[in-house]
């Protein structure tokens, strides 16, 4: 018998299944790169903005040396946009780096983590990562039973983690209603609230979670580049919270764990709100696009605050998996949610007009032949 | 009171002190960034290659896409220029990435990890991270005694951190002693040889590290393209293992740790030789000169395999912090080490030519007047 290496929890962990690359599917399908339409990764469909890129190439003549650690300017930008010292402020590489962080620094083995039925995968990994306790509340209407939630609270529970708008059924919570649960959760129990999408929330469901860590010694905000910003190929994320936990995040956090053309990359992306305009425009209509076509084509589908929609495809738990399979020799690439408990279900990412015809077409085609 | 938030052991880590920027450093003592001379935190003074530079410009139309998970492209090259499967590869966002991922993945708390007196920075923080228990193994001539490591053992170790050549004493371990050690291992203990510096290392002094990982099942090697392959600001490094430790590695290693352009730059890289041997040849002047003037000066140095070298600038333990701030007001950056427990020295990465020469007129002048 050979030695068997790591922690079992650590050997309990299935890795993390990521959107298809365009380039893997077209060496899978034989299919042209140019042709392949991705709404798989809730991508910002416009790519990076120009203002970033032109903030990277003057960036380029640096690396060779190590990004700076402390990311001097990039939370010097972050502290003046979202009015919070910078010692308030944590940087990630994306957003998933700073769940990684927010886990392994507030809770320990056989602790428990509180987290909802049906949100971001990351959360379960992060908690099995640790050989710690997950108690998964079962969603109501696909999205967070605050209520439940609260109630599921134990002892021995060190966080929560609640993504709003969530991913990957974009379902939203009000902000009085999370004002209320704040309010209520135990003061020794970290709250990481992943605002990975909240840029794409229409006027009158925005709310101030900055105001409220300002309030909450035990509230994070996770906020990511990712998505409306259009960087996620750069990695980089953040996190704003009172100096207790950013202190203790900043012990674990990896020192060069944000590169240098991100760190330059951010500061222009977030100055650039024509960009961030146009994205949350482009987005409100497509979602209506695509939503009008479910509605005709009959399908269920969970109204998304994202700039995504999960879809009900059948009702047989291979569907999931069938149609997606159909959309990929079609070369449209979306995500199939099966990891999620969703087999009957795909999550399309909106994109650009042209790619929503595309997936539009290639679905029709899909449902009349599977 | 209030409620103090995470585990003790994570409480009590001191953060990782990084080398000061330039920009910090201009700042702080009011100087030109133009006449800053950094030799603080051992990058290539040639910069990144430019046949990097160029697949980065290529790479950088989609960057609002997600890197490639699985890093198929890059994987590919690195395989085939080491001669293993892409499925012993993992990579990570820098080796520091590659390390931590390492001891969370083979370590949980209450075990120990071994690792030598004087050994890099991460090791420790590594293990603290982890609420596992260091046995800090003391050095012999500034090096591993990898005897003591050996009978340093015990029956809940589950890792050993070798570094070779050392940062930040410079040491080196013969392949011949090292592959006696790998061979008196225990096979339940994972031993990662961490080889950051090996690009620098003559001909003469060379081993095949992947040879032994073909042989060894609890041997992980990991490289860094932070150092002689310039490109420290991109974050890229690597791990060879065989399957069973990779497995492990990737189950933790965050999807999208290393960003599209690190990607794309570090197969650009990996394949200029003339790029390491201009850079190793580079080095090896600088050592010379540098050396040379150490012993002009009738200072203390130990001889080193990597780029930098690790000098005694005095005989009292405020001698680090001392001449290291006379330099610093001369615009030179060096690193103290008094957080190694080496406070009468400094470490000086090995510059351009002209870099030595100020650093050498710096010290001079620091060493008369201090």
């Amino acid at each position: 018998m050979t030695a068997s290496f790591g922690p079992s929890y650590v050997r309990a962990i299935a890795p993390y299944v990521a959107g298809k690359p365009i380039s893997e599917v077209a060496r899978e399908f034989d299919l042209d790169e140019k042709t392949i339409v991705k709404l798989a990764s809730n991508e910002n469909p416009l790519g990076m903005p120009e203002s970033a890129q032109r903030a990277m190439a003057q960036a380029a003549s640096e690396l060779g040396r190590y990004p700076d650690a402390n990311a001097f300017e990039l939370k010097a930008a972050l502290s003046k946009r979202y009015g919070v010292p910078a010692d308030w402020i944590t940087l990630g590489n994306g957003s998933n780096d700073i769940l990684e962080i927010a886990a392994h620094a507030f809770v320990e083995k056989d602790q428990s983590i509180v987290y909802a039925q049906y949100s971001f995968a990351v959360y379960a990994l992060a908690t099995q990562g640790l050989g710690a306790r997950a108690i998964v509340v079962p969603a109501v209407g696909y999205g967070h039973d605050l209520g439940a939630m609260l109630a599921a609270i134990t002892d021995d529970t060190r966080l929560i983690f609640v993504a709003n708008p969530n991913n990957p059924t974009g379902t939203f919570i009000e902000g009085a209603k999370l004002e209320a649960f704040l309010d209520k959760v135990p003061r020794n129990v970290v709250v990481v609230l992943d605002e990975a999408y909240t840029e794409y929330l229409p006027q009158e469901k925005r709310y101030d979670s900055i105001a409220w860590v300002r309030r909450y010694p035990n509230l994070l905000v996770s906020r990511t580049f990712s998505k409306a910003f259009g960087l996620a190929g750069l990695r980089v994320g953040f996190a704003i919270a009172q100096p207790e936990l950013t202190d203790l995040l900043n012990r674990l956090r990896q020192p060069f764990n944000v590169n240098t053309l991100a760190q330059a990359a951010a500061i222009a992306a977030l100055n650039d709100r024509a960009f961030l305009e146009k994205s949350a425009v482009l987005n409100a209509q497509g979602y209506r696009r695509l939503t009008e076509a479910f509605d005709k084509l009959g399908l269920e589908y969970v109204p998304s605050d994202g700039n995504f929609v999960l879809v009900r495809v059948g009702n047989d738990d291979a569907a999931g998996n069938r149609v997606n399979l159909a959309l990929l020799k079609q070369g449209v690439i979306v995500r199939p949610v099966g990891n999620y408990g969703l087999p009957q279900w795909l999550r399309v990412t909106i994109g650009l007009p042209e790619e929503n015809e595309a997936f539009v077409a290639a679905l029709e085609k899909a449902l009349a032949t599977v």
